[in-house]
């Protein structure tokens, strides 16, 4: 039987555990919602597992328990932020946050961020302006794992590009995607299967296509999505989050987790738009439901049993979640939790 | 031997020809441009080619050559324009000329622009911005090619989209990618050659993958990039370009030049990021340019030349037309020159 907890107990655990590490209660409550709603979402790989890790990190010194995210540069529709060192998390919701404020003056605002780390899912900031009845952005540079057309070794990140945009009814239409052709995890997976994967997953350390998963780390990087395609908005990515920014480019980036001590310098980019500047809110919101509906109810393919929005099986999940006040756990998030339990000596609940 | 014509040659030849069907000397001088550099770039699909069809199109109603795209709404970072059926590159370029303008004010603007048409290849309106030392994306909706995932029927438009960034030499990294996985233009190739194609390009009536490039396009619709990525990137598109601004929306746009005499009402997107607001604007240049070396010199894969950036093999092509002040054109492109003058009754001057 698959093992679960209350998500109350999962909030309430979560702050609890990052206030311990020495984060404000405050920012330990900002954070652990980010994951919660990861999870709840379905994207349990960029949730509340990550919390052990984030807080080794803290530990080895590559993260700043205390830190708060300043203002570097700032106008009427652009900010960047310095993240010192703080958890992706915190420097995301207040960069979007930021972004957000600025959009409702002027129309659409960027905010950067350098001096950061890994913050989670791209898509829950994204979500955060359409909350707001906004069009949100959110990616984030990261450690290099994608080769690029005609090279042979790991060069840009995989990059996460997420957009949010609101229907009206506390929902989003929403994607939350790698710009690699499949993510790193579906590869280690096919490895630990024994299976042999597509030629459009890998190419091996001659920079040739590879069906084999188990030279994965190690002597194989990742394909960039569709080619020159995703590796050209990797580099778009890479341009809002880190060379604008002055965060970490390329090299600089160390894995966030497999290298604790050292700080990780990531980069993020947030752009909010208000679209009820550009049409009333109403009217927006008639023409998105529009527009999905089109999508929706058009001729199915033999066998499909029906056409998705981006973000609606997401949205579908939280629900159930959310209804039942439960998530259910992963051997390897529930292993994560109770490692971190056990680490900082507090109480949690995982039932079965 | 390759026919060839005068760049200065074909600037006089379209402009004349765009203010023979009615455009103001100015616009037509405007549009010229943005189709002499599209081709000048190798993206002969999208230049002078389409000349002709255009000014069918403004003979048959679908366009109006006198129009001036108006202000619909605008604030210090945004703004709606109404094409009134001008010339997509007429809006365009208008368009992105607003959006730099209000972002060397405040920072990053988006001009949307509604009631347009085919505007050309998108990346020359990224590139605008880069010429000012900003990072540009430009963007627009099409009409429905795309099948969605699980879909079988065309349902979402190619929605092509494209950024520009400034190397601070004259030349830009650029994109300008369609969100199907291959172009139409590439399964009608392999149509005429009788060439069986990847499954992965098409699907066929019942929405399952085809590898027969003849059902092409009567009878299948294209595949988005690398699937659910696509198509979520393709609804982005769709959100900025139509949704907010009032266009024509997914089936609402009928295709530019098979239906002539019908209004298109596309709409595009622009936004524009004054980099110099973030960082001293020869930072950025240091710091795009370690980037763009960093990728450049990574290890090759076997077999390889090079690495190139996106944009790199357009800027060559566009280089050595500047330098020799010649264009070699293909035959389609010659055929439609050709037909063109002779339709108006001007002189165009094709050399072997």
């Amino acid at each position: 039987m698959a093992k679960k907890i209350l998500l109350d107990e999962l909030q309430k655990f979560s702050e609890e555990a990052l206030v311990k590490a020495g984060v404000s209660p405050e920012n330990a409550a900002m954070a652990a919602e980010v994951l919660i709603t990861t999870d709840t979402f379905g994207v349990v790989t960029h949730g509340t597992r990550n919390l052990y890790p984030y807080i080794l990190k803290m530990e080895a010194g590559g993260l700043d328990a205390k830190a708060e995210p300043t203002v570097v540069c700032e106008g009427p529709a652009f900010a960047v932020l310095n993240g010192n060192k703080a958890l992706g998390m915190v420097s995301g919701c207040k960069a979007m946050k930021l972004a957000i404020e600025k959009a409702k003056q002027v129309g659409i605002a960027y905010v950067g961020v350098k001096n950061s780390c890994h913050f989670g899912a791209a898509g829950y900031y994204a979500n955060l302006a359409a909350k707001e009845g906004m069009i949100g952005l959110s990616m984030s540079n990261a450690d290099p794992v994608i080769a690029v057309p005609n090279g042979r070794k790991k060069a840009i990140g995989t990059n996460p590009f997420a957009f949010a945009a609101p229907l009206g009814n506390g929902k989003s239409i929403f994607l939350d995607i790698a710009l690699s052709n499949v993510a790193a995890l579906k590869v280690i997976m096919a490895k630990e299967k024994g299976q042999a994967i597509p030629n459009t997953w890998l190419v091996d350390e001659e920079g040739l296509p590879t069906t084999d998963a188990e030279k994965f780390p190690a002597h194989a990087s990742l394909q960039p999505m569709a080619a020159h395609k995703g590796y050209g908005l990797a580099i778009l990515v890479e341009l809002l989050s880190s060379v604008v920014t002055g965060a970490g480019m390329l090299s600089e980036i160390a894995s966030w987790n497999l290298d604790l001590s050292s700080v990780n310098n990531a980069g993020h980019a947030f752009i909010a738009i208000d679209v009820s500047k550009m049409m009333p809110i109403e009217q927006f919101t008639t023409r998105i439901n529009q527009m999905a509906e089109e999508l929706k109810n058009g001729p199915k393919a033999k066998g499909a049993d029906a056409i998705y929005l981006p973000g609606e099986m997401e949205w579908g999940r939280r629900d159930k979640a959310l209804e039942t006040g439960t998530l259910e756990l992963t051997d390897a998030m529930a292993d994560s939790l109770m490692n971190l339990a056990k680490h900082l000596g507090i109480e949690l609940n995982i039932r079965n």
